[in-house]
């Protein structure tokens, strides 16, 4: 029932317009009465989005099944990835969805609050793995806006090119970057993700050709050096 | 004519509670006609924060008006610091607004979507700053998302605790925390993921005060070696 409904929402709205189709349209649609609708969905736009709480509940579950042991980073950003794969299970309608959602301010609104619930979501759990941290709130905050900005980063682009490509090797791009910089490899010093932009010289077993050593006196002037590392690193 | 109706539309929300006022109760306060109302504001909720879009100007402004040899994360943090002051500016009303957003759901969404704007105003300067670097887009998103949630997280803070203590302090050490990872001083001696890259030639405190060694993959994006190289050369 929940899913006629949600089907039947969604065809109306890309027939006539979100704002355009009533609710009364929907359930004539489905072929139910108007009181079913709101058994399932507090709003219209609630339709549109029929599998968000479904997806938060999942993570939640997910995130409090974590072993003490695990990264906290590594961990917040596999919960981001129940996101993705929630979108890339359905990539014909998560595409028109998107492009509905762009077109409607109250359903971009919607999607806002949806976002924070999953940042919320995914600080709260940071938060109680920081333990006595006195920063530990701050730090929860920053690191899940990180893996959700890269997440939506990631997810956004594979939604405006119509759905192709790969978008989960795009998110775990996407996602490598905060691990880089927050995950607990980068604090030790090693490579989860593509590795650190620069290096020294001879630091990898790879490192031979790639390496460019840029020898200048600290008086030199910033224009200069920039010329200089761009004509070494540009001749590619 | 605008202050005078936000005020009492403001002193409406407080006294009645803000889904209980009408907007002809606050043009019957204010003294002016429904029409005033509306040139001023489209909505009920924006004049709950009538400062915020000159506070995006201003931010805009601020970031067009920033230098090439700027740190773009350090300036970020410096253009987030403007909203902060536009909320310190006026303790008292932003507590009271503060708690007034928590209650009514309709200001908390209308939050949310502010907060987006400067999101986006930051991570639009952001990526312009990013040159030619393929994961320009992805970084300026994660870049803007973590300075906004680090001042968030300060910003709320003061607000709970009533606007007591030093609100200017608990955002700088917040956006410190961003900067720490994503500034220009990250890269030339706090880099957690792979240690320094640009170092003084030499390993005693004194022998690099004339020479600069920069060393660096071929693949480095040029915005990365350049705040590196100025980190290393200038503004010390």
């Amino acid at each position: 029932m929940r899913d006629v409904l949600a089907e039947a929402a969604f065809q109306l709205f890309l027939e006539r317009g979100f704002e355009q189709t009533t609710v009364d349209d929907i359930v004539a649609r489905a072929g139910v009465g108007r009181r079913s609708f709101f058994r399932y969905f507090p709003s219209k736009e609630d339709a549109v989005f029929p599998d968000h709480e479904r997806c938060l509940a999942d993570m939640t579950e997910f995130l409090a099944a974590a072993a003490d042991a695990d990264d906290p980073v590594a961990k917040v950003c596999d919960a981001a990835r129940l996101v993705l794969r929630m979108y890339a299970a359905d990539p014909e309608f998560s595409v028109q969805r998107y492009r509905l959602t762009r077109e409607v301010p109250g359903l971009r609104t919607y999607e806002l609050s949806v976002v924070r619930r999953y940042e919320r979501t995914l600080a709260g759990y940071l938060h109680d793995r920081c333990g006595g941290d006195p920063d530990g709130a701050l730090r929860a905050d920053v690191i899940a806006a990180a893996v959700v900005a890269a997440h939506n980063n990631a997810l956004r682009s594979w939604l405006r090119s119509g759905g192709r490509g790969d978008a989960e090797a795009a998110v775990d791009h996407a996602l490598g970057l905060v691990l880089d910089v927050w995950g607990v490899s980068a604090a030790s010093g090693g490579d989860p993700g593509g590795g650190p932009a620069v290096r020294p010289a001879g630091a990898g077993p790879d490192a031979g050709d790639d390496v460019v050593v840029l020898v200048t006196r600290r008086g030199t002037p910033i224009w200069r050096v920039v010329q200089q590392v761009e004509a070494a690193l540009g001749s590619r």
